[in-house]
């Protein structure tokens, strides 16, 4: 059996080990059940208490108001991108900050439904800043304003939660939840899909404001009501059971670490040592703009296509794996994840000082 | 550690003890990846190799012909109940044989989309049989006639594939998927949930015919398209890869216990034991009609409903779980499927002899 490597895959991405190991102990037999998770009626009292503390440990971690539903959903952001124009757009009119490919996918979907407005895009810079309209560019009788939070594949994030004139933010934050404090007071939906921060693919979070559910349009399937899954805890239909279980064992064990707080001080410690180190380089430069990185990606390149590749090669045979960037714009891209070891960061830095010196 | 439990749970239910085994095995390090599947990305190598040989194995268990896409999508039956019409409704007609709760579903899901008829239906009969309209009874022009080929709460099944007088046949065959041998090549469409007889609930397989993909209606939903998910060969987005990985190597299992056939005959031998002793019982009986009797799912009475609610207490007492009916009919009902050892269902039989031998 070989080692573990230091996994900085995009998503699904690292895990804490401390909880599949606890996963795989209670593999055949969970919590004296006689049987795995994977086997469990999700009517059952053991399921039921899986995911009703998967809740509440989640409201804890995040400080979720109590006029907030959280749901737990399939289909990824893919299948959010129909679902909150389907719920949330009253009026036929959304705006729509386009920082990336998915805001971007995000946007295109919405405009099967509705009017769905780009009110602003980095596209022609390669999405390398998040564009930041003023309050009144918004407009005011839009159902919501919807902003890609963490842009996985440029390594930008949004450095501060925008004045959106009044209007409804709905934000993406798949590639970012849970990795730094966020008032969710000031969001009248978030999303994300679990195989960064969370637990397996298969799973993903929303946590909508209620007034916002309950509005539907006609005619929508009836899996892609928020409503549907909130009148019915996540249990109107079987939900992913192994991946709500797995997700729960992330929040216990972020808790254990002391929440959220403790995680974003741990991240912003892993990005800044690794921005410095790039910085200071003479090989290697971040194309993202400084107020807007990400930390959670971290894109950066050398300026040399093939030395990049080579770059990504030796890395991984250094146990350093998954360094390749997105394969739309190439480079390379260190993700972080809560549950990347600050060690990781450690060994990657150290390789990167050690390749700029054999490729000076 | 207490021991594992007969589980007869209707659904998620027994998963191979093998397959979890090795999975818990490997839970950190996956034939050498240095990862978990949970946390591998969808585009790197061991994850294609898991998703292709998962493929490539379904197609041998069910000889499906290459003319067939198979795809592994999110969101359960519930979510296909209107992924089906809006995909193959072209004229904006199906017709529906409604045999019990989920038939129902699926049609008045339907209904949304078209004009969804009832051509027969049982729930006058509390839904004991099933409806077998007569060939001519279909209408020539509907876009495909929809049967559940298993019905999991009431235990009957369909005892032949109907002539649907040259009409598209599409089946939910999420109950008794890979029990039984199915001429795939009599069907246009067959989709199931994974939690039965195939992996953890959180994936469902669609096996359809060609042709019938990609004719999505204007403005579904990205994910909702058949076409999205074939032409990406199941990853257009972040598939939910640990179900696949288990769905993978219960495939595996099954092929090296014989296959189809292999446990079609064990599966009909667990069957015939309990329902031939139910019928020579005076005790219990067995409420759906003998010639559509499901060899996945066998429900039972006692006539009396307190007597049955001391069965399912005392059974779980013998390590005998989730012996209770569904919620909407009570009674008792064993889920018998793939995964449930011989060994448990004549421990089941001597539990039901000796309560009887009790409450005569």
């Amino acid at each position: 059996m070989s080692e573990r490597v230091y996994n900085f895959s995009a998503g699904p991405s690292m895990l804490p080990v401390d909880v599949m190991t606890d996963a795989a102990a209670q593999i055949l037999d969970y919590e004296g059940s006689g049987m795995s998770v994977m086997e469990m009626s999700h009517r059952s009292k053991p399921f039921e208490k899986i995911i009703t503390e998967a809740e509440a440990n989640l409201r804890t971690l995040m400080g979720i108001p109590d006029d907030y539903d959280v749901l737990f959903v399939q289909g990824g952001a893919t299948l959010l991108f129909a679902m909150v124009p389907l719920n949330l757009m009253q009026n036929g009119k959304a705006d729509y900050v386009v920082s990336g490919q998915w805001a971007d996918k995000a946007q295109k979907e919405a405009a099967k439904f509705g009017d769905a407005r780009v009110v602003a895009s980095s596209k022609d810079s390669n999405y390398t800043f998040i564009p930041k309209p003023a309050a009144d560019e918004y407009r005011k009788d839009a159902d919501y304003v919807h902003i890609t939070w963490n842009n996985t594949i440029y390594g930008t994030k949004w450095p501060v939660i925008p004045d959106t004139n009044g209007v409804t933010l709905v934000t993406d934050m798949s590639s970012s939840i849970l990795s730094e404090k966020v008032d969710v007071s000031k969001f009248g939906l978030i999303y994300a899909g679990a195989q960064k921060n969370v637990g397996p693919a298969g799973v993903s979070i929303v946590i909508v404001r209620k007034d916002l559910v309950g509005h539907v349009r006609a005619n929508t399937p009836t899996y892609l009501d928020f409503k549907i899954h909130a009148d019915n805890g996540s249990l109107y239909n079987t939900p992913p059971a192994w991946c709500i279980y797995i997700a729960g064992e992330v929040f216990k064990s972020l808790l254990a670490k002391g929440g959220i707080s403790a995680m974003e001080a741990i991240n912003k410690r892993k990005a800044a040592k690794l921005y410095d180190y790039i910085d200071a380089s003479r090989l290697y430069s971040a194309p993202a703009a400084k107020e807007d990185r990400s930390l959670m990606n971290v894109v950066f390149v050398t300026g040399n296509e093939e030395l990049d590749k080579k770059f990504v090669a030796e890395a991984k045979a250094e146990g350093l794996v998954q360094l390749g960037g997105h394969r739309s714009i190439g480079g390379m891209r260190a993700s972080i994840y809560n549950a990347m070891p600050e060690e990781g960061v450690d060994k990657l830095i150290a390789f990167m000082k050690d390749f700029e010196s054999r490729n000076a």
